[in-house]
């Protein structure tokens, strides 16, 4: 359905050719203070006809906060998002003898929403279309906010491969990224900001960044598409989020990130890289945790001693775990890939099959994105945001019903010298 | 949460420690012939101890139906199912200078549990235990004999990499195996008892098999542990399956796969390795849907008039999108691979910190698997057994609902030749 | 929170004071035709400014369909609506000496929303305003418009009470209406034409409504409130439907009637009434269903032969059940009462105590309904209208996923007689 | 469905013929100490065979908890309660010239759960039975418990009339016993040792507890049954709970309430009579809080100072709202009335329809209770605890949320005397 979360709850709506595309937000906290400048920048960083690179509509997308807020206040009722559609040009998807309308477009969701709902929007990808995305950004841009000013999180994405252009290749020595040290170092420091430095890829290393252009320009010259990886670290993460036996964090990451059009992988810190390593290498050693963590000497966050008073008092030596281990955080750097495939509208003549059944050639008009990483680094960001925001409320109501209860003279049966601690943290 | 599902909705419950686990099925169809006999042998393939490589004890993991059924058919009420815990051992767990309980186990979920929930079981892992899939291989097992009898669907996966030994090993040209004509051809038959032929690895491949078994029990007298990959495909799904935007039949498995212990990654049709490959390549064209599947002339399905009539007219000439376009099922084969990372508990010492802050050396006694692999591959079954049953039930309704309408004259503006379909649809 | 309902999901938005009030339907089945003047004539029903009796505000509560509609049909995707605020006057809510402000209004919202939220909507009610009802109303029109086409469904509410002006008085003979010919009478043919004519009061009996006119007007007077009962029928519902153990219909009716604002109470079929009434008496016999239905004798009702065929083939003599037994429907009318307090906002001043623990008086301006019954009928109808088609869409699954299995030889031992019968109905 | 509830979810399972009936109880906070002691008390007081006037078997009833806890507290995993069937006697409810199973039980749900499953239960009631409620009342003593550690709260049901024996009857000047000093003085100070003085009625006064068991006494020998009213009263309650605007406090209590076998209807404070009594007098005017409530007084509530500090600021001089406004509570105590029909299973015998439409007699043997609401009384109860506890950990994750946020300077244009409080209250 177009719900997503059940306690921070997110309702999408809209299509391409309607009047709006938008969505409710159900569950947000009142007392936070929010404005659509909150919103627009990450519906701004969304937005095609950023560069050459991507397609050239000048889709203004401005965000109306319709309810659910005043003085600039969420009141803790529905807050409704809304973005107009302003430029539709739907004979771009239809036009050109029409033959766009007698075929459904090879690997596009053409042929099954028609078998789904017996019928399909006319024009683009209807609910299918990228614009479906506009709420999810707008939602998670409400998420964000929250999460930065109560928790300190940081939730920055960026591209790491194109086509067979990686940022970090696997290698036969190291298979996952989650041991290289450049790559530790860059997810510890990361910022939106740096990673805007190399738009239009967004992969924050001149070298990789320059040959990802290449390629994605190549693409575009033969009307052909390429797809890549994002990957998305999330800083700050409170620990104890994830909800099992079902509602992993990796699950929920998983959900979220595979609901966003043209996905075709997720992988949680080492992923399939770290299947192939011993598990004497891939078990994190734990450590005592340092009382200030990477990311606050490097100054990108600011917590309050409240909130630091909430750092768990262990952490990890490695983090092949990418911060969830047995489905719930432990306060490390929660990382992750999500691939994207490549878009399925290009250029070409290509030989298919119409509605009729009879063969033919679909040759696209229209404006195509030869490569989506670039914009679907906010969208990740947003999902990401979605996750965290839910699971973070989750766990309050688990610690809130948990601390009015009296402290037990001990809970479980530890080692001695454990012992007391664990009654500390009744 | 320990619920999944909208539709047919599974709760399970418990520890290693307790009375029982199990689970509550809670809206299977009525009148399915159901009975313990349909449940075992999946429970069975699950249990631990069917080979030296495997650990040793000796569950008997007999299921009881408590519940829901009368004279071997379902009524419509909630289905329970339970299984006694026979062979605690707590000592195990807990022994060897109790040292196990100073420290919380590395990349385990002692620390992260204790975060959560501010109480952790003793013994075992508690609810992040293995024996916490039993519910799910349980209820899978309802869910799989409905979608046989009604739908003809199969679903069978199998172990397709352990540490660096791949079945089909991606290479430059080939980065995904779902343009490998093997892999087409051995997804498009494999049973469930063939796989069983090449235990206790489950690789249905001999000389492969052979030196994944050598991989395993190599890893086993190092008292370390390996990882590795399992592969699932789903043939004779029913077209229109998944619920855009956010339960897309993909996000659906992904978040089912992904709640499974020990997971790292999951990958849908042509997966990361698509990532790398042109538009021009990857998209599956469509064509005329022959009137016999392979897997029907391999004898394997044997579909109702009325199910062959439910039967897409198209399908695709490659399966890059893995059986799911639009986050919707086409009705092609839907195929994905799930990786596990090495599991966390080693005989190896270990080097690490304890409840109290102080470093120290750990040291697991106990049984341990090292390598999930080929007792995940009837856990990877059952929930995808859950997701298609679910997604099944979701498109029941929303047709159903739809046929009683009257037939409109023309739904969409399709090109002229289409439209005698289109109608013909409704 | 703000979404009701599992398959057909209803997510409403919006207070007073904001840009707009509507709401996302999400699972509507696709292919139904649907424009904005199938929403508009229950959004005029409940608008206010009506006649003399109600508050006189001319809100225009023009409906838009923002999205999930193309060419004015249903495509399966999420249907958002939306009404412009368009006559605020926020000062007559706050104005007067502010003393609107310093005051939380006796028996209003104002208090538990502070205590709830801790902020709260400076003007008129915010969330807890009669305006909130919006969103339901127009999404309970399109729940409507499906249940009439494709089950003939009736939903007709109207004024049986006023203060202690009863349509159907109870009697120690008689404690429930539910076996009073005129009120079964009444209740087989009534229809929203007929209780329109008996503006503004909306009670279908030209006696009783000049009394209810009288007692409404002398209140009005008084500055004074009053509060009455709301009379519901469905007819044509179709068997089967309510989901137990939790989700029985009364239980979702109940659930959706008493989230209505101002609602006190609600009763099923005999009601409280029918807890007097022996079980001998109450007891609703089995009789064989006739061929035509009364609504249909009337020409109320017109059914294709495929909704005839899925009637129920018994029926009961009497309906003190209301339609429901177990908390399934029968296909019997069903029937409840919806108990409305005394509008909480009255002229008159009150003495109260303010924010800051002060007694003081309070005195409203403002323009105020001094009951609220008229206006409540066709959001009784709208809440009404959502259930049932939640719950139809429930068992069409359920039925569909049934349907596809196969004939059981016999599946109850039951009588002999009965036994061909029920494989019949397998 | 067979869920109840979001955060403290609860699944129940179970008919009379099978093994066993239970819950599974999602959400339990971790740390609350709890055993099958703080269970079985209610177990018991709902169990048939406490007197002569209800039904005579023996049921045992004896709770097991399968899972969730350990060394007698909870772990925050699900809790797995079971309870075997033990006195089945199938041959009551389908011996005698089986004519049982020829014909629908009138009023049963036979028929209608036919008309849904396509299959029904042979012995019994099937999931329709009592038996059903074992798993309701197991679940809401594990929210009792919580509900009363944590927060003091205490719920306490009995019964207000059978028949027409009312213990506070309505009268035309007091429609509703909301402003009877007498009815408030009884809930302000009832326990349930109180209400069990008065077995097997149940009805806290004995004048009218004598003339009720008379009155069952009389049914009962008529082979008859007869209904009647439940009160059930919550005190110490916290502030803020109930989630508009579809899920107030008393949608959920009246949903919950309206899913008990044999409710017909459901009412909160001033109920159907406070429908007839003027705005002026029903609004509940504030007054400033005492410090010691009459609960506490009475030596009822013992609270730690943590909960007294929670308490609001304001409580109501009258209670007509029932301690809920605007959907949610203000701390005053919450009261409803639950309306139970009479049992339709009845020894008369009944002319009605059998399954082959063909007309005969019915006469029911087996043990049938002349009337339930003695027995409704823990379950009433159970239902309470359960709808409290899931809106306390609804409201815990939205106050926790917010309290992470900074203080805003001043939240809503409040009066110059209220402002300041508002600030504190951020």
């Amino acid at each position: 359905m177009s719900t997503f979360g059940q306690y921070f709850r997110v309702s999408t709506y809209g299509e391409s050719h309607g009047r709006s595309v938008g969505c409710i937000v159900d569950g947000c906290p009142s007392g936070l203070q929010l404005t659509e400048s909150d919103i627009q920048p990450q519906m701004t960083r969304r937005r095609p006809g950023q560069s050459a690179l991507t397609t050239p509509r000048d889709e203004k997308d401005r965000v109306a906060i319709e309810a659910g807020t005043e003085f600039g206040v969420t009141l803790g009722s529905p807050i409704a998002l809304r973005v107009m559609n302003e430029d539709q040009r739907p004979k771009d998807y239809g036009g050109g003898g029409k033959n766009i309308d007698a075929f459904p477009r090879p690997s596009h969701a053409d042929w099954t929403y028609l078998e789904k709902y017996g019928v399909k929007a006319s024009s683009g990808g209807g609910r299918s279309s990228a614009r479906e995305t506009i709420g999810r950004v707008a939602a998670g841009a409400i998420a964000e906010k929250y999460l930065r000013v109560a928790h300190g999180v940081e939730i920055v994405a960026f591209t790491s491969s194109v086509g067979s252009e990686f940022l970090f290749p696997p290698t036969r020595e190291h298979p996952t990224a989650a041991n290289n040290p450049a790559f530790l170092e860059l997810i510890d420091g990361v910022t939106r900001e740096r990673v805007d430095e190399f738009l239009p890829v967004r992969c924050p290393d001149s070298t990789v960044c320059k040959r990802m252009e290449e390629v994605i320009a190549e693409f575009r010259d033969k009307q052909d598409s390429i797809g890549g990886v994002v990957t998305c670290v999330i800083r700050n993460c409170p620990s104890g989020l994830g909800e099992p036996c079902f509602d992993k964090l990796e699950a929920m990451l998983g959900h979220a990130m595979l609901s966003i059009p043209a996905t075709k992988g997720f992988e949680i810190g080492s992923g399939f890289g770290g299947c192939e390593v011993p598990g004497s290498t891939h078990n994190d050693a734990f450590v005592k945790a340092p009382a200030v963590t990477p990311a606050e000497a490097n100054g990108i966050a600011q917590l309050t001693p409240e909130q630091r008073s909430r750092r768990p008092r262990l952490t990890t030596k490695t983090n092949n775990s990418g911060g969830i281990q047995g489905g719930i955080t432990n306060g490390a750097h929660i990382y992750f890939n999500v691939g994207f495939k490549p878009p399925a509208t290009i250029g070409q003549a290509q030989q298919t099959t119409g509605y009729d059944e009879t063969e033919g050639t679909l040759q696209a008009k229209g404006r195509h994105d030869p490569c989506v990483i670039p914009r679907a680094v906010p969208i990740v960001e947003a999902m990401a945001a979605l996750v965290v925001m839910d699971a973070v409320m989750a766990q309050s109501a688990r610690q809130s019903a948990r601390s009015l209860l009296p402290v037990l003279p001990q809970t479980v049966p530890v080692g001695e010298s454990a012992s007391t601690l664990m009654n500390g943290r009744q």
